[in-house]
């Protein structure tokens, strides 16, 4: 089979095993499906659900689309005549209590044809966690998860892939992170060490170890006791989230530019959202033991 | 008196007699007063307002700063050595009750030095407003102020200012406008038709009839009944103007690309908002009046 159609089929499969489980965790909200075409290529399937017991907003999206590549990316890829085919799943789960972590991951498959053939192939992805208050057992658990995936793969996969996902998700406006990192990787094209076979079955893997990373924290954390001061903590750290997604998150301002389908784009928004002027946690609390977490990147493991 | 003074004095007497009456007007929260510094010249005074009987959130800032140009700016601008003055008034309202709408205006006057002469000077600015819900009679009184204030200098300029409000305020993302419009304009320079202080004088003017465009709608608003419904579909508004303002808002941009205080730029964020999925409104709503009327702009007077 191509590795289109065997990504293809397995992002299909990824979503189908993470909504179900989501669900079945919830037990109140329903996955929504969306299915939606991309007016010059493809299209894709988005599943939403919202107030659901354990999450406030869980959002799921497929899309396969192809095309001629928009003028700006072949200057950008050096590239004439080009046509592209890309595909990839990504979620983004914003639960209801605040001591529980939203959690975000995608995995992606780019082709890239110059005159109709194939130039240039490579997978993308990573998957990353945003606690609002501190449980460090969770945070080395999901960063555990992490590691054991790479590690069966090339022990320098972690540490490297760990240090760009610290980068990218640097709210460099406030001067600190969006969360506590986990994996992110770009470009990972065919090599020596690594054919096309053994990276979609890295990133495979790391697809079947989402909800192993994420799921026995939310499982702890979800019936916690909290108040509206953390309800409102939790909310203004998601305006941090926000600031992210639409001032330096590179596939939601590529998606926008490009005329992408808005409510996909979008759905990794928080379903709500503060802002405080100028607040400030009190020294010793808990919110302070975050903010002072996010401010330099960590090593979990 | 050089105009530089003259407007920095303006401005603060300003910024005082609108805090001042805001204050009157919301009748319970205080505005707050935090003076700050800029490292590299100059500082500002941040007023605001939190969880007010009639103001969710007020903002009314005032800065003054002055140094050597950013490289990207001289380049933009085709100066060498250079140095600027910049001084303005920003002021944004987010009421309370979702039947009233949301302020924002600010003045502004630029000085570009070259070689430590002064090369060029302009103003700017404008006044917007945006609805959650659309009382006619209030967004043509707001637009038949700022077009009182235009006529009495130039008859052009009503409906000059309006056009390039519209396309500024333009969400392009969703197309939609942001609200219902008002005035922008920029680099206001000295012509054959008006002199600097003849700028200065429509500028000012300008600043003393915010009030007169504003207050009489709030009044009129500020206690009429409201449920959750129209609360979160305001928090859904506001989601959109979250979306402008760190999407498109070139002011906004520019601060957090060129290290401007954060607090202060970000002070024009809704104290909430709501992402809901593919949020439609009913037919025949007056949620789905106000789409339709963001669809394209209108004339108003």
């Amino acid at each position: 089979m191509k590795m289109k159609n065997k990504f293809s089929v397995y992002i299909d499969s990824l979503q189908e095993r993470i909504t179900s489980d989501l669900e079945k965790l919830d037990g109140k909200s329903k996955f929504i499906k969306d299915n939606w075409e991309r007016e010059k290529g493809g299209g894709g399937l988005t599943m939403i659900l919202e107030n659901g017991d354990v999450f406030e907003k869980a959002g799921v999206n497929v899309s396969k689309v192809y095309g001629n590549l928009p003028e700006s990316m072949s200057k950008l890829l050096k590239v004439d005549q080009s046509h592209f085919f890309a595909c990839g799943i990504s979620l983004v789960l914003h639960p209801k209590n605040p001591m529980a972590p939203t959690f975000h991951a995608n995995l992606r498959y780019f082709e890239l044809y110059e005159h109709n053939v194939l130039k240039d192939r490579w997978f993308g992805g990573g998957l990353d966690l945003t606690p609002y208050y501190i449980f460090e057992e969770d945070i080395v658990h999901f960063h555990k998860s992490c590691k054991k995936v790479c590690d069966s793969y090339n022990e320098s996969f972690y540490s490297k892939y760990k240090r760009k996902c610290d980068e990218y998700f640097w709210n460099s406006h406030r001067n600190e992170a969006r969360g506590v990192g986990g994996l992110f990787f770009d470009y990972c094209r065919e090599s020596n060490e690594m054919n096309i076979d053994n990276w979609f079955s890295f990133i495979s893997d790391l697809g079947n170890s989402f909800l192993k990373s994420y799921v026995p924290i939310i499982k702890k954390r979800k019936d916690l006791d909290y108040n509206n001061s953390h309800e409102k903590w939790q909310q203004i750290r998601r305006g941090r989230y926000v600031e992210f997604n639409l001032l330096h998150d590179k596939g939601t301002l590529f998606g926008l530019k490009t005329n992408g389908r808005i409510e996909s784009i979008l759905i990794s928004m928080p379903p709500k959202a503060q802002w405080v002027y100028d607040q400030t946690p009190s020294k010793g609390s808990e919110e302070e033991k975050l903010l002072n977490i996010l401010k330099s990147p960590k090593k979990w493991t």
